[in-house]
């Protein structure tokens, strides 16, 4: 359901230019958890072995949820909240008005953007689902304090018990304590599925029901991308991206754009954002991810992406093949904007061609290479799939760098630094 | 009102790494008009020479508009929206509640974004600022031909006549045609002003008014820029800025991340990367420009940064000193979450700690260069005060690099390309 087109990248056949018997290779390691950082391959099986016992009390507990408030407070920092923001936003779109609105906090310790928050929420009614493996991280720690303390002043300590729920781990760390001593329901987040890979275990689920999002639909897509995607060598799309961006990468490459011309995927990229750069940036390696949304990023960045510095950045655009919803140009019988001749097409058909002037113009004018990754359709089986593409082809590539694509040893060392400035007990 | 620290940056005294003759030779450059572009150097004076007439018709039009509608679509793209709503959010913050909801349209064709924007727009009282030099870019064309569409069948052709206002060329341009046809108000694009410079033109101005912020701080901040931001070498901040950034280039970095740990300052980020990609974007020169909000990011992309791929990236770090509102972390006895060692300190104290420790991270241990703007507060004033300082610095910085910082000739490519494929009449 994906495909993957090299013929703008300047790559030449991908057999002619990596060794197929190392994909082979690094797809065992895969499946058979053999390689570097195996305690954190939960998620390949994941789409077929998610506890399906939890999955229906989530629903009802969700349900319970959803019919209480008219705001849901998703209280989560990086891999907490991006899956399930990127999905909310997907599919759902921006303009969306349904019974829950999703507000995001946790990810910022701008006392302004929280003293805001706390003025909004004042006439909410609102539910907070806090997310966190430890309970400790400082930025969702203090903000859920906070919250917490409101959303017990606006209803009290009783009600507010069935207003908060909390994701975190099976038995141990403060936040776990923390929601069975005040009588908080919990949901688990498993031990071998990392942050940034979480987002179709409670984590990314618990929030997408809440708000109403059809998260049956996302695990039918990621069991078919686990089951499509299948191939142990370059004939897997999940495995042709990461050989391309390796081998751009290897060609002297140092940045990739994720480029979308739909507004209401740029969370996605963010997410991809967050899945890639934490994979792979270690041991003085890694493509460095950015995200463009187009077309508003060509009136922006397009004359440098056109002509400025070369063989720094390469994008990977993403087409989406059929539009959830259209729209027509009208037509006007003055003309004075001269835009009559547009009025036979629909937005989307006018968004179609647009993409491919824009990668004529990048890729033959400007030389800027472009890997090409088509979809069909921004929706709720879709995202599931594209969420297993990704964190397919991220293993794959953080092997090929010869790294352990699954810990994060370089995000402890702000957390010291900041730990020990504020004083925290203990540290030294 | 702003302090440009470089002790993070690994440049020595910028005085023994650039000649300063050279700054003050384009600082006279700018200042008379006398180098590539200088048809586009109206900014340079504008905080002063801005017509004091237009600006007062635009209140009153301004208020009349913000008296009729709670919500305002702004039809632009690039330039002609960037600066308004980097404005809206860093003023107003991001959930701000107020009489009139501003929207953005015509920066994307995405027909699902405009599909649900017309849905939500139903039963709202809108009202539309169309915003377009020529009136024939394809993205905000057909997204104005849409909305004014749906406009008159809301409110019949005699009340959408109020409710439609145009920035435009004083006198050409098929807008300009279309407004005076139609009847709708408009308000003037200085010829000597480019897209991206624009922000403190009617193309940002007329938004911020119906929004109700407040423009003649913006204007006061602005024109305590152009005073104190005066100095002819490297003493003055905007030219310390460019020259530190300069250095960084010359010294093979390819690309900057501007980074904010305030969430409201993220869409200032995205106008800043328009400013610089766009000016300096250009015969294989320039540093990619590149965005980050933290703590959220430092959970996305912060791996990366601490130790990806070095010497391609470096970062310029915003610091906000004194915070808009401020909010305390509540004392819980209970402590399950071990916090309570922050509930001396207020969440702007806390996230001020975390950019020293996340500074010292990622230089000292990371070998990722800083450097450090520090400025006052987020508030209407010193918006106009950053403005101005990106704005000259930018001059500077394009002028040192020897292009031509006021031009976007590779914006055309893809426009062409477009036209082409979709069959605009005269396009060859």
């Amino acid at each position: 359901m994906i495909k993957v087109d090299l013929q703008y990248s300047g790559l030449k056949d991908l057999k002619t230019e990596i060794s197929e018997s190392k994909i082979i290779e690094i797809h065992n390691m895969i499946q058979n958890k053999s390689g570097r950082g195996n305690d954190f391959l939960g998620w390949v099986e994941w789409p077929e072995t998610f506890d399906k016992e939890e999955y229906n009390a989530m629903k009802q507990a969700a349900n319970q949820l959803r019919s209480k408030i008219d705001t849901l407070v998703v209280i989560g920092i990086g891999g907490s909240y991006l899956g399930a923001r990127a999905a909310d936003e997907m599919i759902r779109g921006l303009n969306h008005i349904d019974k829950v609105k999703v507000i995001y906090a946790g990810h910022t310790m701008s006392s302004t953007y929280v003293a805001q928050l706390t003025k909004y929420l004042k006439d909410k009614n609102f539910g907070i689902c806090v997310v966190s493996k430890s309970g400790t991280t400082t930025e969702p720690g203090i903000a859920f304090r906070r919250l917490e303390e409101q959303l017990i002043s606006q209803v009290g300590l009783v009600k507010a018990k069935d207003l908060i729920v909390a994701v975190t781990d099976a038995s141990r760390g403060a936040l776990k304590t923390l929601a069975d001593q005040k009588g908080y329901q919990t949901f688990t987040i498993p031990d071998d599925i990392g942050g940034r890979f979480s987002v179709l275990t409670p984590v990314g689920i618990f929030p997408l029901l809440v708000a109403g999002v059809n998260t049956d639909n996302i695990f039918a897509g990621a069991l078919a991308a686990k089951k499509t995607l299948n191939a142990n060598d370059l004939s897997n799309p999940a495995y042709q991206y990461a050989a391309a961006r390796y081998l751009m990468n290897q060609k002297g490459y140092k940045a990739e754009a994720l480029v979308t011309y739909e507004l209401q995927m740029q969370l996605l990229n963010e997410w991809w954002k967050q899945l890639f750069g934490e994979c792979e940036g270690k041991e003085g390696k890694g493509l460095y991810p950015t995200s463009m949304v187009f077309s508003t990023d060509l009136h922006s960045l397009g004359q440098w992406i056109q002509e400025g510095t070369r063989n720094v950045l390469f994008e990977t655009v993403i087409k989406v093949k059929t539009p959830v919803l259209d729209a027509n140009v009208p037509v006007d019988q003055a003309n004075y904007d001269g835009l009559n001749y547009l009025t036979n097409k629909t937005f989307h058909e006018i968004n179609s061609i647009a993409i491919e002037g824009v990668i004529d113009a990048h890729v033959n004018v400007g030389k800027m290479p472009n890997i090409v990754l088509e979809f069909e359709k921004m929706d709720d089986v879709q995202f599931g799939y594209l969420v297993y593409f990704f964190e397919l082809a991220v293993a794959m590539s953080g092997y090929l760098l010869d790294i352990n694509p699954f810990d994060q040893p370089g995000v402890e060392v702000y957390k010291y630094n900041m730990f020990k400035l504020l004083g925290k007990p203990g540290v030294k």
